[in-house]
């Protein structure tokens, strides 16, 4: 039986941790609040109290953590409790799930092999219901053979689990990824204020509106709590913000012009900026609401007239 | 049985006439070009030498053409050919399925109203495929009553038919249905050019991102397009230009802000001053990669170097 | 001596009104509002009761009006008061100084063409201070020798008369110029929120700014008004959004991509949905600091945590 | 007499250091490229072999190169030849005249105080003429009395020297330039495309616009080298690239939304992806020209047909 290493038990983490524990996997978890790892003693699996305690032993470590530096320190730091990449057997596998710099992802890759340890990027798509249902996107970059091993892992956290290229590709997919994601929630909350000025039934709108062309997972699943003005998080603003900041400096790198992509992070930095960072990223709406002298204040205020 | 008199047998309009044939109406249908006129008849309907030829006797007449000025004409014109609204008995209904400016279905409806003659629009989304198919969303603008009574003849050509407000609400929506749908490509023209210039695997990329919250309508139907560089309309850059121009005059007239929407509308444009007007939509990857210097010519000059 | 009829005695009006009585012109001028009659009588000038009135008998008819529909009523309307153009002797001379759209500037010299009267339009810029200095710059379109018979009026009126082609051409540039104003102003409110979030001297920044390649007329003459949070009109943000609309409504029909143009617009008329449409285009600065989360009552909140 | 240690004999720095001779200082110069010392020691300065021994002894070391890594390998380096902040005598004053960013130069300032020197970052605007003709803009950031000291120095290179504020402002205010150097490059390249699709006599247009509210430093000296179609640098395209990359990165640190500033970046990038990086920054106008269809070779191919 594998097992597996996971460090990071948010959010996303926690319900995936649970799920492989579902699948069969022995799983020893860590994260630095002990109530988390709690939770996963609870569904079956084993605590550590750190994350080097975590990696021991395993045949694969799964990491997934907020950002770039989070992940440096745990696979790369030099203190008692982290530095996981030396710490491990020839051959293990490290899978980062973190959503991170592509260029860092090619970075720990390269560390890895240097210690003998594979490396893969896997960043996923599909929230928080994604994880708990384990049916998220999961796009994978590294060595085909590394990805072929660590296979059977990843298909009890998703449901479409692709080997999209060499190291570093699965970051640079995810950030294609928010980069759509973010500019089809921009336009969305556009249309919603659209509609809203000339006077149609929403709902209805958002109803026929799915039906078509203009149907995504976006409309589905977002434009309702828009309606509900429900800004909860879900996916933070702060978060997509950072992903967006990624996607800009990626496409620098490389020479891409992405015109409507800037727009979307110039926006997203905007809502930050007025204090929101700590909503769901459909909060957009709020600054389209705004742009337009249209929040619901203002309305009342011109009403009140 | 309802008869029927079915005004412009174009890509869409021909498949539409021909449905409520088999649906088991009585469709008498015109369009300029009598070759279309002729596919009617072979389909099962009748065929007419003129607008008002079509119309005369109807329950209902239904128009499908191309634009604002179009639909006038045929509706209000003084002609011998036209001036359909003049020759109706009243109570006939009249629903516009073309995409116009809101503000003309509106006045269209009024200036039935005067005659007695209720009118409707309702325009479609989904394309050749939902026309032939009879899988089109209907998003229907004007009096509950009206619809109610039209409905029959609309689910002989839609799945998704949707009362969403009243006269002009129709058009609203599918302007609002055009904004998400250009912007959505330009997004997805963006992704695939930053994945080509990080050399991703884009057809793999485009199987994952599908399966996540960046998936959509857009990316299921029209990226294999794009990556097979096939710009066969479909839906022509000419058209969707016309119509993000009723999406930017309607916002202008509401004051509501577009800052995605009036980013796209400007790229469209491009896109048709630069010759592309008779492409697909889809040619907004064109302008992307001529924008990153990626376009086919400039990478091949560039690797010959 | 040249007579000229004055129609339109507002805040430009009034003022170029009366400096054509200081060069020693016969000037008979009309507005709706008695007292600014008053006040050019006052000047030296003759009062007269309706447009038709002021134009009677006159050499030259100048009209300086808020939009392209009251320059329409003016020269065109078939009522008692108005109707301008029936009513001149063939060969005199209209010129029309309102900022109107380029299409309505041809149709006008058109429609005086047909009556034997030579239309000009001659857009300013520089404001209510050009205009009581008459120091204002003048776009002149029309036929050339037309605008040579106009020269001695124009000469009384600004600093730089120029001749820029044919009927239309002087809205045309008058729509760049208000282009380039309005995006000006947008990229001076950037940096001076860039400059203030940095802790910087802006006052000081703004002299040094002024000396180097970032020297402009904005600069110089609308930035310190910024700093001192002084919004009054000036150059009211509504009468900015319409021009703006001009610009871009030409700019599509001549199928030219203005990126910047058209975000400017966006963002002037969010300014003006917003209920700022009575501040001085200045006020662009405002959405800056609330897109940024700097607006004054903003800072003083976070301050006060 | 004060001794001046000049790093840096590039476009710029080669007449400022010719400058400061014929003011009267004792310049010692060194280049990487000996021809460009030489030409400073016919201009009566002194070679040296590294820039380490060009700041020996000096009272004033200035450095003046392309970019944020080259300051800091010659200030902080640790070879033989660089590392010239721990070879200065306490006291010494080090002035950085190049563009960089302004976290790194304050990073410098704390580097030198920590060794008893004393930094300035004084970056310039005002193109290889002003560096010519001893009539740079200078904006100043650090101590009042390291400046006040300075002064004399600087004073001998431009003609408006100011002090914006703390160590990092010049360079702040040198981002705000380029921010909206820009961004008034591309209006009036946007301005001039309308123009000319409208068949307004451009050159005329432009002395009219240079009269009014629309002026700047950009449309008197730039417009004219866009309607010549000379696109020699002047500023480099790269340059400017990599300038809006320190105004965009700082605005996102600050929490600063600029809309126009971004879409600049993103417009100049693409520009430079398309292979034009060595052309003037003027070149904006080849990429309005082509997003409208309207560069010279299919304006002829249309002209062809």
């Amino acid at each position: 039986m594998t097992a597996i290493g996971f460090i990071g038990l948010g959010v996303m983490g926690g319900p995936m941790a649970a799920n492989l524990v579902k699948a069969g996997f022995e799983v020893t978890g860590f994260n630095r609040s002990p109530a988390k790892v709690q939770r996963l003693v609870e569904a079956g699996g084993r605590g550590a109290a750190s994350a080097a305690a975590a990696a021991e032993g395993a045949d694969v470590v799964i990491t997934m953590l907020p950002d770039s530096p989070d992940v440096e320190a745990v696979l790369l730091g030099d203190g008692d409790d982290d530095g996981v990449l030396d710490r491990l057997a020839p051959g293990t596998i490290v899978v980062d799930m973190s959503t991170i710099r592509p260029d860092v992802a090619r970075s720990l890759t390269a560390a890895g092999a240097s210690r003998g340890v594979r490396v893969l990027d896997a960043p996923v798509s599909g929230g928080e219901q994604g994880a708990v249902d384990a049916t998220l996107s999961i796009m994978v970059g590294g060595d085909a053979e590394t990805f072929a091993a660590a296979r059977p892992v990843l298909d009890a956290l998703g449901r479409t689990v692709v080997h999209v290229g060499p190291p570093g590709a699965g970051q640079t997919v995810k950030a294609a990824n928010q980069l759509i994601v973010g500019g089809t929630l921009q336009l969305v909350a556009e249309a919603l204020v659209f509609l809203d000025a000339h006077g149609v039934d929403r709902s209805r709108a958002v109803d026929v509106l799915a039906g078509g062309l203009a149907g995504s997972a976006v409309l589905d699943r977002k434009a309702p709590d828009m309606l509900d003005r429900n800004f909860q998080p879900g996916f933070r603003v702060d978060l997509h913000h950072k992903d967006l900041g990624i996607v800009t400096a990626a496409a620098r790198d490389a020479g891409v012009a992405l015109p409507a992509g800037s727009l979307v992070a110039t926006l997203m930095g905007a809502l930050r900026a007025q204090g929101h960072g700590d909503l769901d990223h459909t909060a957009l709406l709020l600054q389209v609401e705004q742009l337009s002298g249209r929040s619901p204040a203002e309305r009342s205020a011109r009403d009140g007239k």
